[in-house]
């Protein structure tokens, strides 16, 4: 973990490496993945069979091979420990409680010449989720995932997840009950994603894809967007945290830790004002590593991608933290709500001393797949927005077209453009 | 002009080319673009110079060649014939009103823990505008990429528009004094793309690229995106257009060809119950077309990109045109309203008989940026939300961890994340 002061001569082009995390270079995937597109694209269902018994290392002959049955899924939850599958249904009903807030209606006004105008909103007809299965399978992914889908009204959802020897995680089937999903596949990597752009004889072709995933998923996303949409680009998880010494240091270092156990690349941050405070965190993470199952990940990730930061005050806390525009950002201070105004740029925003990132990560309402390194500058939260579209509303009156048609002939005029200007003319001739 | 009824018994595969219009293979471009952007990254100012040397056709050896100044653009506003300066201002404040709707506002609640949870709204720092010039130079589209930036509160907005022989239209710099553009550059095609997505010494790297351009520019901002957002993968204009006989042929006539005159490859599509209203339409668009100054582009675009479509009810000329998932869609009807729910997928829907898709364009209010080539299935109009991005909101409680922190440690315990799970944990023993 490198330790800096916001003083040192050196600091400036030491932190633009971490200001500059993500120039993850997709140029020796991309004829990878392009190749991939282009079989499935072709051949449809027998190249989508072929690569998945070359990549997740299971024989595919048919699509039955692939067609996840919701007979299991009912049975995956069936067999749930009864605590946890509380648990899961307490997440699933506070994630769908905070995502039907943010659903968006249908709105209309009139204006002073009587011409309707506004938006309607619809869900998309076919989403496709990704979801990561294998040495990483989180069943938390696939609520966060389907939850805005099931929100927004979407009809038909696609959930595709790498099934390694054909075997689906049974926390992950589970989750697929509890959301309703009727639609899934075992299918993993740049192919899954292919294979929903486009479709197969067996998978429907989508609209948007959505999920997680390696260089390969988030190389495929990116070539398919514009033929479909997709949420986000995103890599590996991150945190930021700014702590004065009212937090506890022990707390925070085990923040720190829980995304530095997602990734031997993932990154972690601390900035704050005081120096004994930086101390006692380093120290305690070392300790706290320790612990962890998955500690050489964690103990990786914290060598190489991890820095805590002394700067002069509060304020230059939130100003470096800005240029990160980190993923999850936690505020642990005394009266954090108070500096809600100085965050400029992060995915979500963890509030005081008992709003560990973890709790968002599950439970609080919000979802958990964010803008990472650093594209929180550009990119919002997974929401039900991602699965509906706008359409404008425009109704112009008789009143209207006699006050606009003038001015917005002129307008075509000076472009040009003889028949957009004629459209209004023989409606004011009549 | 093709002229089809749905009963025809090619209809379908007929039918399904217009449907997948979009087909457009940037296969063969992309190694191109990927030349120019790599230059761009690699050598700054001196590879984008030469390049506007090139491709623009003006020599370009210092900043000062491409920078447009504010002189130029308050000078070419105060030179403009008067009404069309009225015009403007109309257009301007009518496009500012109905963006100004639409811009989000913070929110938070309390749950029945005391856990805060909502979202957060901030402007990107920074946009950049993609005005295309030269022989289409368009106005309108500076105010509408600029006035939802300018709602959103970003403070630095970037423009950059082909300038060919180093001339800039004038209606396009007065529109840029109008909006407040203070900076601006002669820089067109994917060279414009790429300085404002990774920024060179002159021109500022900026966090969303928005606005229409050729296959080029489209290809460039696919590639781009994750590094930077982006608005959407724009194609060539079209018009769908549901009708009855209670609308005037000739009227509708005009209409199909006011797409049509922006584009060889436009499309342009009529779908109608009424034989004879078709057949009438058909004879008012070959006399209108000789009326048009863009008369070759029409005439190019209407014989090999639109398609007259006798439907057996309006029930079955909706579900066609959702099909289609048109940019403009207009419903000339009676009571035209009363169809609002019959749209599933539309960038624009124009009701009624006095809503030209010309009044959209310029006047009405709503964004004329809008999903082509079927991509309103999910794609959005252009927004104040593309200037701007949202952040989870969370603050969890002492009663709220006291309640939810147990369940929330069996989700990550079933993960197999033990920092994430001790992260609450340990402030559930203080």
């Amino acid at each position: 973990m490198k330790f800096l002061h916001s003083s040192d001569a050196d600091f400036e082009s030491k932190f633009s490496q971490f200001v500059r995390r993500s120039d993850n270079d997709m140029s020796a995937v991309i004829p990878v993945v392009t190749g991939i597109i282009d079989e499935i694209r072709k051949d449809g269902d027998s190249a989508l069979f072929a690569q998945i018994s070359k990549f997740d290392k299971f024989s595919v002959t048919s699509k039955n091979d692939i067609i996840i049955d919701v007979k299991e899924m009912e049975a995956a939850y069936n067999s749930l420990d009864n605590a946890l599958r509380v648990a899961l249904n307490l997440a699933h009903d506070r994630i769908k409680s905070y995502h039907e807030r943010t659903k968006p209606s249908d709105w209309t006004y009139k204006d002073e010449h009587d011409i309707l105008l506004g938006a309607k909103y619809t869900p998309v007809d076919r989403a496709g989720l990704y979801i990561p299965g294998g040495k990483a399978a989180y069943p938390s992914s696939l609520l966060m995932n389907a939850i805005p889908a099931v929100v927004a009204g979407v009809k038909e959802i696609v959930v595709c997840t790498p099934a390694p020897g054909g075997k689906v995680n049974p926390l992950l089937l589970a989750a697929m009950h509890l959301c309703g999903i009727k639609t899934a596949f075992k299918i993993g990597g740049a192919s899954a994603i292919a294979a929903m752009a486009y479709g197969t004889a067996t998978v429907p072709k989508v609209d948007v894809i959505t999920g997680p995933g390696n260089i390969y998923v988030a190389t495929a996303k990116k070539l398919v967007y514009g033929d479909v949409n997709i949420d986000m680009i995103a890599g590996p998880s991150e945190i930021g945290v700014i702590a004065d010494d009212s937090a506890d240091p022990r707390h925070i270092a085990i923040d720190l830790l829980s995304q530095a156990e997602h990734d031997e690349i993932a990154s972690a941050f601390l900035i704050t004002p005081v120096e004994a405070f930086a101390r006692a965190v380093q120290r305690h993470v070392e300790d706290e590593l320790k612990t962890l199952k998955r500690e050489p990940i964690a103990s990786a990730s914290m060598r190489n991608k991890a820095a805590i930061i002394v700067a002069k005050d509060l304020q230059e806390c939130f100003k470096l933290m800005n240029e990160l525009a980190v993923e999850h950002l936690e505020i642990a201070t005394n009266d954090a709500l108070s500096y809600m105004d100085e965050v400029k740029h992060a995915g979500a925003i963890f509030f005081g001393h008992f709003t560990p990132e973890a709790m968002g990560d599950y439970i609080a309402g919000p979802n958990h797949t964010l803008p990472t390194g650093g594209s929180a500058r550009f990119y919002s939260p997974l929401g039900v927005e991602n699965f509906m579209k706008r359409s404008s509303v425009i109704s112009v009156s008789r009143k209207g077209i006699m006050h606009l048609g003038k001015p917005c002939m002129q307008l075509a005029e000076a472009e040009g453009l003889t028949a957009h200007k004629r459209s209004i003319a023989v409606r004011l001739e009549d």
